[in-house]
């Protein structure tokens, strides 16, 4: 009896990360939905429909930037604050957050950084953390800021005062890979369509996506850098993956669509490029599109699905199942054929534990896409041809926290909506949580041991 | 320069397995291509298209039943036997060589069957292995046998003398899970659609389809239970998933097709129930179908998809990923969401490198299957609306070595026939060359040691 107490009490421990992030990630949407069914939210100063107002509040603060409605067209600048606020607190609160648990459970992963950071924590571990958090909010400000003022010597020439909000909108947005736009005055759901022959536009806003989808460990090593001298294997495979994802993203879209008249075949070769190079960088997982998703090839479709479902590196704005998590799966396979008896990547040993939570990360997250995909699929009405492939492209880009579209959003009835919406939260919060709830269970629950049984498979 | 001799000796020694396995099926393919292409195996009497001919000895030797012609209005008697013998060659050739190589590493796999057989080899491994094939081969001949002739009970006072070349072609190709019919001049193609009100035909025809596709290794273990009055991990694995998927496909079938008037609508409620329980066994692996698999609803599909996939046991005439790997991969999952360091089935510890081997193999066989379905929907003439699903069924089936046809291989080109060919051939040969070559690998190849590197996922 005096020994189930302390077990029970720890296990309520181990769960809480979980539950808080749950919670506080349903407290901001709920907040934002209210706000956003409002009068004032809306350029038409009518009341917004519930599941309308939901869909956009969990998007934002998923940090998504799948859209009911244009953002520019629809709402107030009221609303437009509402949305850019809610991006703000989805994409830095949750990276703080797994900030903080990454420290708490720093000992356990074993992270250089995370174990310097670990030593200088009193014992509630309260003052030292609080400090950490304040950095990373704080450079983060820093990086949206120098974004934002790069980006008005495009948008105040052209709008004058408009132009200074959209190039803190655009910057926010892109920093926490949101995706989310307000240049849909130019034309309804254009995005940056229009900016392919910009340069600066292209590779300010390309590099705020870049820089928050590397995630904290990865700023926090490459800071750390000129000291050590070394990369961690973490932010190696990252950096790695990130531009090898980058180039073959890049010619995928150029040959894929290189032909197709409603995206890249009346460009001169230098758009071409740009659009193909932002379009890459964009597709994991920020979402912002300089071609038209609907127009593209399904084959483009079906690789553009690959790249929204691999995301972006753990710990970041990004989403997806992680660049780690699939390099993780890809070496375990390439291991297997070679007959070796562990995951090797970069001459280094992959503990077996994180090889099992790749491949259940994997599995989880493709059955939920496929569910999510079936759903959507099975509720909407069969007028357009491709709604198979579109249904499955937009549970992609729920689940990743993409928020391309193929269209189908903008068609969706109340159950699709209410599906994406809840395939939208549970991508963001669901993998982060089910992560974290992992890493404490394993550091407090002892490990029955069971006889081994030997079974035989393919 | 002494140590790289016999490293380079033992690695051909270990790739070995998996070639011969190749290449004999290659042989058989290449001399029953011949055959089929000749005037003789043809009714009417003329020359047979090679690409045609190459896909029928195919799928006969690799038990898969995808058919581009009627088999029985197609082929004449000469041409019918080649296709049966070619069943037997492959069904029970592949079983005897896996079992083969199954003694032969027996003792690196631990099973207790296997070693009490490895005991009994003597050092070349010749004498006692002949032995236990001759009885694999004996015993399987007797069940093909005692199935014939109840089946002739009811085609013999049907058919006459055709009844028992009927029976014996049904029998050899249910338990060899080829799903091959020559029924089709009841009406082409039919298969046994006619028979669901048959008991017998139904019972006896899912009893050798069952029987064939638990496998070489549980035969064993269920012929010594009388003895040893337990069952092995994988007995029980493969016993307990075949029971759950068989009743679970039943219900899937008769919940999703009730209504369907093309197919179980208009049935009778026993016609009902025995369709859906045959369709239930016959999609793991045996292919052959009681209701009509084109006319079933898309959502009937998928989830038919999701069965072939799965398919039979390892070591078995069926084929899919199989029952084992399945139930590692989803007990990986779920000891990771518990928190678990070790994935656990039925109280007993899985092995590693057997998580690591059932991870690539789901990999490379989803990887396969999405290739060959793209390809052959690429390949396909845009004539039917459901094509997408349609070339991923046709997919499965070909990599699973089903042989249900959602159409398409009745209206395929000539890329798409090869693609289905080299589909078929991959998935009953690739997996077992596959897993023999690694447990031989293992065996022989020392394993580089590494330095552990931390990565974070997720
Ligand atoms: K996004
Ligand atoms: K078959």
């Amino acid at each position: 009896m005096s020994l189930n107490l302390p077990e029970k009490k720890r296990s309520s421990l181990s769960t809480s990360p979980a539950r808080a992030i749950c919670l506080s990630f349903f407290a901001v949407i709920a907040v934002g939905t209210l706000l956003l069914t409002l009068p004032y939210s809306s350029q038409d100063g009518q009341f917004t429909n519930v599941v309308d107002a939901l869909f956009t509040a969990t998007s934002a603060t998923c940090v998504t930037g799948l859209v009911v409605f244009d953002t520019a067209t629809k709402w107030s600048v009221f609303g437009q604050v509402t949305i850019i606020a809610l991006i703000q607190i989805g994409g830095l609160g949750l990276l703080t957050i797994t900030t903080f648990f990454n420290i708490a459970i720093g000992k356990r992963l074993g992270f250089r950084s995370m174990q310097r950071a670990q030593e200088s924590i009193n014992v509630d571990g309260v003052m030292d953390i609080d400090k950490m958090i304040r950095i990373v909010v704080k450079a983060s400000f820093a990086v949206e800021g120098i974004g934002a003022a790069i980006l008005m010597l495009v948008f105040v020439p052209k709008y004058g005062v408009h132009g200074i909000f959209i190039s803190i909108f655009l910057a926010i947005s892109a920093f926490c890979n949101a995706g989310f736009d307000i240049l849909g005055f130019e034309e309804k759901f254009i995005s940056l369509t229009n900016y392919n022959g910009s340069p600066i536009v292209i590779i300010v806003i390309t590099f705020l996506i870049i820089i928050g989808g590397l995630g904290f460990i990865v700023w926090a090593d490459l800071l750390d850098y000129r000291k050590t001298k070394k990369l961690m294997l973490h932010s190696r495979v990252v950096l790695l993956m990130t531009a090898l994802l980058i180039v073959s993203g890049t010619v995928m879209f150029l040959v894929c669509e290189w032909y197709n008249p409603a995206t890249l075949l009346d460009m001169p070769l230098g758009e071409k490029l740009s659009a193909a190079y932002f379009q890459s960088v964009s597709t994991r997982t920020a979402g912002f599109n300089t071609i038209d998703i609907t127009q593209m090839f399904p084959v483009t479709k079906t690789f553009t699905m690959v790249l929204m479902f691999i995301g972006a590196a753990p710990g970041s704005t990004g989403g997806g199942i992680k660049v780690t998590t699939i390099s993780v799966v890809v070496a375990t396979v390439i291991s297997v054929i070679r007959g070796r008896e562990d995951t090797i990547i970069m001459k280094r040993k992959v503990a077996k534990n994180t090889v099992y939570k790749s491949l259940a990360i994997v599995m989880l997250a493709g059955l939920l896409v496929i569910i999510a995909g079936s759903v959507v699929y099975f509720s909407m009405p069969l007028s357009t041809l491709e709604t198979g492939i579109d249904s499955m492209f937009e549970a992609v880009s729920a689940f990743a926290t993409v928020g391309l579209s193929s269209g189908v959003t903008a068609l969706a009835n109340i159950p699709s909506k209410l599906v994406l919406t809840l395939t939208m939260f549970t991508g963001r919060v669901g993998p982060i949580s089910f992560v974290l709830s992992l890493a404490a269970n394993n550091g407090i629950k002892k490990n029955q041991i069971m006889p081994d049984g030997k079974i035989m498979v393919g």
